[in-house]
């Protein structure tokens, strides 16, 4: 999408061919600054310290970090080895081996001498077929969205449209999942305004107030805590959120926090769907509350709150009393009763095992 | 309550018995400073800038306000020049307006000669008075809480708490209101721990954690967004809050973020109460939602966060993108429906018209 007048990827590769570049999102919102990533372990680190997140674009420049390696050495050990250091780089993540598995099983195939120019043109199949699921995911969503402009809004109304987190393009190589239709409405010209949960305690809300503002879709930011009276006052219209994992009968396991606005969206009788590439769903798992482990953080992003400081310098403060155990939850799980939809790259389905069904047959042994 | 060894109020006269002393909240949860006032402009000043809060607070130190006017110029214009400034400091605050009113009520039929060692004691006693209704919501909520440490504990585990913002002996003269139960429980031996959600934008619930370290009370500091999950896994035995305003028949308008709470406790069966001194009961409202217009507060309490930096200095970082709209909605309104009692100076009742009528009949003519 757009920083100002320039459209952008999450990561592309520049213009020597070789180098592959990234935003260094360990200086969003603040500072857009190109990292550029010349060999394997430039990759590894980017992965490891987070200057780079979100499962799709994790995925996608893993497998540039193989294209790189190749680069150096294109023998059979330095592949294994590529694909062993890469896939350590951040266990949990289900598309960063997908993607791994992916190409160093193509490469296998190939002889040494082939293996650079077939691992760069891999790495743009991966990036693109990714692009194709946000912007399919953005399409259907945007006909929920045309939907209440066209229905509920007179002319010059904004629908409001209330995310939490950052399901975004950043988190993706373009388009976003949740944010995704939100780029095809103001594309469109339907007017919307995006009420943007500040989703502590790590504030990725900032990301997504970056990627708006910088693509010029209105929005406002708020505290995680004011998403209720807001729906409670008909002020919400829609609630679209990412996922990180979804279940087969579609509980939706995301941020923390995303329970607490599908309760207040059902309350209020506010449409709550949850955008999501069809790779996440763990068609293995069925109750989302009982069977997924909530990863428990560093209590440090709790208690301490990085930004801007007065004088323009990065900081670190600390916000509560020396000494003052933290908590910190990453994700929640929202069951699929809360969710009014599931916006897939297939099109739209009730959060439940028979809208997933209909959807993706081939998981029933129906293909 | 305690600091350390030391009882501390939260507003008491120095030795020299004239000057007033509060803890400078500003400085809190970082810093303990006692902050003496010695003039009617001290207070005034001390409430503008928010350096005390709390309603009850305010109207006691508003009260001694007057007494330190007196011992400057016992007039009556004098007395009639220092409601009209201290009225002034915080239009909104009923607590305020109520002591004042009372304090100048009182003066006025007293000599100017006999009016300084008057006012003291009138002071004395509205703090009285307060720390009365406090300790009785504290011993009533003590019952719920060892309910439920007798029913549903084993020995040697703990009842868990939930809170939001801080309505603890800070925002009171001594014990607070939500907390008065835990402090009551806690020194009756009984174990409690506490989850205290932060309070986003204002991190209230540094103070809360900075309350009950003090205290000796185990505790964990949480996001906002973190208290569903936990209500979902059990963590949560009972969430107690406060409220700035009740109405008629129990809704109840409290800091922004607590209807969300009060939709996870019923969705999870966690019992929700409320704890409240009557004054703050508003009989001539009724549907709070409906009824109550909710503030809304500078848009940099949300952008800009507050903490002890990295040089050990306080300062302000800013979280968001530059030029980012935020909103700051300050409270919101928990209908009844989801409230499971009121913890009133009274007694615990229904939070329903009915409810109230049971523990305060002269409101409906019957006294």
């Amino acid at each position: 999408m757009k920083i100002g007048d320039k459209h952008y990827r999450s990561v592309w590769v520049a213009d020597n061919g070789r180098t592959v570049e990234v935003l260094d999102q360990s200086k969003l919102p603040f500072v857009v600054d190109v990292l550029p990533l010349n060999s394997r372990d430039d990759v590894a680190k980017a992965i490891r310290e987070m200057l780079i997140r979100g499962a799709p674009l994790i995925g996608a420049v893993g497998a540039y970090g193989v294209a790189l390696a190749m680069t150096e050495d294109s023998s059979d050990e330095a592949l294994q080895q590529a694909y062993d250091v890469l896939v350590e780089t951040r266990p949990t993540a289900i598309n960063l081996k997908w993607a791994l598995d992916r190409i160093v099983g193509q490469l296998k195939h190939e002889r040494p001498e082939d293996r650079v120019a077939r691992a760069y043109a891999i790495c743009a199949e991966i990036a693109d077929e990714d692009v194709c699921i946000s912007e399919s995911i953005g399409e259907h969503g945007l006909d929920l969205i045309r939907a209440i402009a066209l229905t509920k809004k007179q002319p010059g109304e904004s629908v409001n449209i209330l995310t939490h987190c950052n399901a975004g393009w950043l988190a993706t190589v373009d388009w976003g999942t949740a944010l995704a239709p939100i780029y095809k409405a103001h594309d469109a010209g339907i007017r919307v305004h995006i009420w943007v949960d500040e989703t502590r305690p790590r504030n990725q809300g900032g990301l997504t107030a970056f990627e708006l503002g910088s693509h010029g879709v209105p929005h406002t930011l708020i505290a995680d805590n004011a998403g209720g009276h807001l729906m409670q006052h008909g002020q919400v219209d829609l609630c679209i959120v990412g996922t990180d994992r979804t279940t087969a009968r579609g509980d939706v396991c995301n941020k923390i926090g995303t329970y607490l606005k599908a309760l207040a969206a059902k309350a209020n009788h506010v449409p709550f769907y949850v955008a999501l590439p069809s790779p996440t769903i763990d068609w293995t798992a069925w109750d989302g509350v009982k069977e997924i482990p909530i990863e428990q953080r560093d209590e440090k992003e709790q208690s301490h709150v990085f930004g801007m400081g007065p004088e323009g310098r990065h900081t670190w403060v600390n916000t509560v009393p020396e000494g003052t155990v933290c908590g910190n939850y990453a994700f929640d799980v929202t069951p699929a009763e809360l969710v009014t939809g599931l916006i897939t790259e297939r099109g739209i389905c009730e959060a439940s095992s028979e809208g997933l069904q209909k959807l993706f047959p081939e998981q029933y042994g129906e293909n």
